[in-house]
C-alpha cells in the first residue's frame, strides 16, 4: 500500500535514551540507522550530512538538545541551563542556513524559560516531551501541506523537483514530494523530473529511491538539463522546498533553485514553494540577509569519495541560493495556498495560523 | 611562456598516414594519443567522444573521409566515390547535433566533384590536402575570434563558462576558451568559473585542465551554482561555445547553456557566443529545427565508471539545448563581433566573409 512507510522508522526520532537516524550517506545503496547517546554527535551528524532537510535537521536538533538535558551532570539549575544553552549553541551552528534549527531550539528553550520552579529532572522531560512533539507535528503538518498542494496538481502533471523533499528531509512524509504523495494516493498519475541536484546528489540518490519505494513514476536528470525540459513544454509545474522564506518571500532553497525559478517564470511554469510556516522566519525582511553556508571542495571534488578532478584544481561550493519572491507562484503551507502579495500574506497567514486572504490566481 | 603549445600536438591530426588525437576520455589524468587506421573507428571516436567540441569533431570527420580515400580498394572513380559516401555517411551520423560534421564532409565531397577527370591517386592527395587545411583554417580561424572577442574583455572581469571551448575542442587554441587565452596574453588579469558540465564534466575535467596549463585563474562550481554567482553580481560575462547557430542566431550549444542564457538576462549579464562561422546552419531558419542528440542515461548514473544510483532507475540525457537569440547578446566570429538584429546581420556576415553591420551595443 502506498500509504504505508517504507522506511523502518522516522527519519530521525528518540529511541530508549538516545536520538536515532538513517543515515542519509549510505542511500540508495544502504538502509542503516545510527544511533548517538552524545548531542555533540547529533551536531557532528548535521554538519556533515548524515541527515538533511530543513524539518529533518530541525527534529534532529530538538532531540539532541533533549540528550543534552540527559547529559548534563549540573547539581543546580544555573549549572544545567547553562549546559543546555552550550549545547543549543553547538546545534544551531552546526548549518547556517535553514532556520528550522533555531526555530526548534528557541521553541524548547522557551519552554523551560517558562517552566520556572521546575526539577531538573521534571525539565528533563519537558524537553524530551516538546521535541517529541515537535517531530509529531512535523509529520501531521507536512500531511496537511499535501492535500493543499495535492489540489495544484492535475492527473499527468509532470513535475520537476530539485534535491530531496520526501520523508528523508522531514521526520517523515515530506513537503514537495509529500504533495506528490497524496496526490499519487488520490490516484493522479503524476511523473517527476528529478533534478540529481549537484553536487550531493540529494535528488538522484534520496528522492529516486524514496519515489522508487512509493510506486511514482519519474527520471533523473542532470540539473542543467532542467532548462531543456522547461523550454519543451514537458513540465507543468515545478515543487520545491524552502531552507528559510523571508518575510517578502524570498526563498533559501538548495543551490540551482534560483535558475530553476528564472527559467519557470520565463516559460510560464508555475513555481511553488512548499514549506511548513516554522521555516519562514518573519525577522527578515528580505532574503539577502539570509547566510548562505559554502561547504567543503571536497563534495564537488569527490561525490562519494570517487575523485572527478584532481585535488589541485579550486573550487567554489556555495550550498543555497536565494529566489527573489517575485519568481514564486505561491507558498503551500499547513494554513492553505499563499498567494502574492507575499510581503503582506504571508506575515498574516504566520501570525493567524491561517490563510486569510483567498488566493485569486 | 603561455602561448606555447601544451599539448604534444594538435587535439587531432592527420600523423604518418592515420588519424591521431588526444584521448579526452582520459583527462585531466593521462594524456594519451590514439591512433586511428579505419574511418569506422573514427567515426566511432567521435560517438563516444574520445574526441568531442563541434569545430575538433569537423576536423576529425575530414581526417576520416581521407582515411576511407586511403582505405578503399576501388578499382574505378564510381566504386572509390561509393565507398566515400559510405564513409562520409557513417562519419556524420556518428553526432547529429553539431553541424560541423555534414560542413567539413560537405566541403570534401565538393572537392571531389569539382576534381573532375583526376584519378584515384590524385583524389586522395586532394581530400587528404583539403582536410589538412580545414584542421589548419580552424587553428587560424581561432586566433582571429579570439582577438575580436578579446577586446571585450576587461581587466579583471570574471567570466563564467560552460562545457570545454578549448583547445581540445577544437584543432587548437579554441573558441570561448581561446578568447580568454589571448585576452591573457594581452596581460589582462581574468578569472575564468568553471561550470563542472554534467553529465560529462567537460568543464571540471578539461576545461580545468587546460586553464592549469594555461596559468588561467579559475574556480570549478557545480552547473547548479552558475545562477547563484550571476545573481550575486560576480560575473561579468558569460562566454560560450555553439555546436550549431540557425540563421536567426538561435544556438544550439551544451546542455545547461540555455538558462545560463536566460539567468544572465534577468541580471543584465552580457551573453556571449564564440563560433567559427562554420558551425553557422543558414540552411535553418531557427534552432526549432536542430537536432538535438539524447546520449545514454550510463553518462549520468555512472560517470566514468562509479555509479551514483542503481541501474533500474531511469533516466533522460539530452545532451544540447537550444538558447533563443533573444538571450544572445553578440556572436564573436572570425570576421568581427556581429552584433543584433541576427537574423540580418547573421546571413550578411556568414555570406560576405565580413561584418558589414558595426556594432551599437
Amino acid at each position: 500500500m502506498a500509504s504505508q512507510r517504507v522506511t523502518p522508522m522516522r527519519t530521525v526520532e528518540w529511541h530508549e535514551g538516545k536520538v536515532r537516524m538513517i543515515d542519509q550517506r549510505l542511500l540508495p545503496w544502504d538502509l542503516k540507522l545510527v544511533e548517538f547517546d552524545d548531542y555533540r554527535l547529533v551536531a557532528q551528524s548535521i554538519s556533515n550530512m548524515t541527515v538533511r532537510g530543513a524539518p529533518a535537521i530541525g527534529a534532529a536538533a530538538a532531540f539532541g538538545l533533549a540528550l543534552a538535558a540527559y547529559q548534563s551532570e549540573a547539581n543546580d539549575i544555573t549549572g544545567f541551563l547553562a549546559d543546555l544553552e552550550t549545547a543549543a549553541f553547538a546545534l544551531r551552528k552546526a548549518r547556517p542556513t535553514a532556520v528550522n534549527l533555531s526555530w526548534g531550539l528557541e521553541r524548547l528553550m522557551q519552554k523551560i524559560t517558562n517552566a520556572g520552579g521546575a526539577t531538573i529532572s521534571e525539565l528533563r522531560s519537558i524537553v524530551l516531551k516538546e521535541s517529541q512533539r515537535i517531530a509529531d507535528q512535523d509529520v501531521a503538518i507536512n500531511k496537511r501541506i499535501a492535500e493543499y498542494g495535492a489540489a495544484l496538481l492535475k492527473d499527468h502533471d509532470t513535475i520537476l523537483h530539485h534535491c530531496n523533499t520526501g520523508a528523508l528531509a522531514t521526520v517523515d512524509w515530506g513537503t514537495a514530494i509529500g504533495v506528490i504523495r497524496t496526490a499519487h494516493e488520490q490516484g493522479k498519475h503524476n511523473h517527476v523530473l528529478v533534478n540529481e541536484t549537484r553536487p550531493r546528489l540529494q535528488g538522484a540518490r534520496l528522492t529516486a529511491w524514496e519515489l522508487t519505494q512509493y510506486g511514482i513514476s519519474f527520471e533523473i536528470i542532470a540539473d542543467s538539463a532542467a532548462g531543456y525540459f522547461m523550454q519543451s513544454g514537458e513540465v507543468d509545474c515545478v515543487l520545491v522546498g524552502s531552507d528559510r522564506t523571508a518575510a517578502n518571500g524570498d526563498v533559501a532553497n538548495k543551490i540551482g533553485t534560483y535558475p530553476i525559478a528564472v527559467v519557470a517564470r520565463e516559460n510560464s511554469i508555475p513555481f511553488y514553494a512548499v514549506v511548513p510556516t516554522s521555516s519562514v522566519d518573519l525577522s527578515l525582511e528580505s532574503g539577502s540577509n539570509i547566510p548562505i553556508e559554502e561547504r567543503d571542495p571536497a563534495e564537488v571534488r569527490t561525490p562519494y569519495g570517487f575523485a572527478i578532478f584532481p585535488d589541485n584544481y579550486p573550487v567554489r561550493n556555495p550550498a543555497f541560493d536565494v529566489t527573489p519572491h517575485a519568481y514564486v507562484t505561491a507558498f503551500v503551507t499547513e494554513f492553505g495556498v499563499i498567494w502574492p502579495p507575499f510581503d503582506l500574506n504571508l506575515p498574516i497567514a504566520v501570525s493567524n495560523g491561517s490563510v486569510e486572504v483567498p488566493g485569486t490566481l
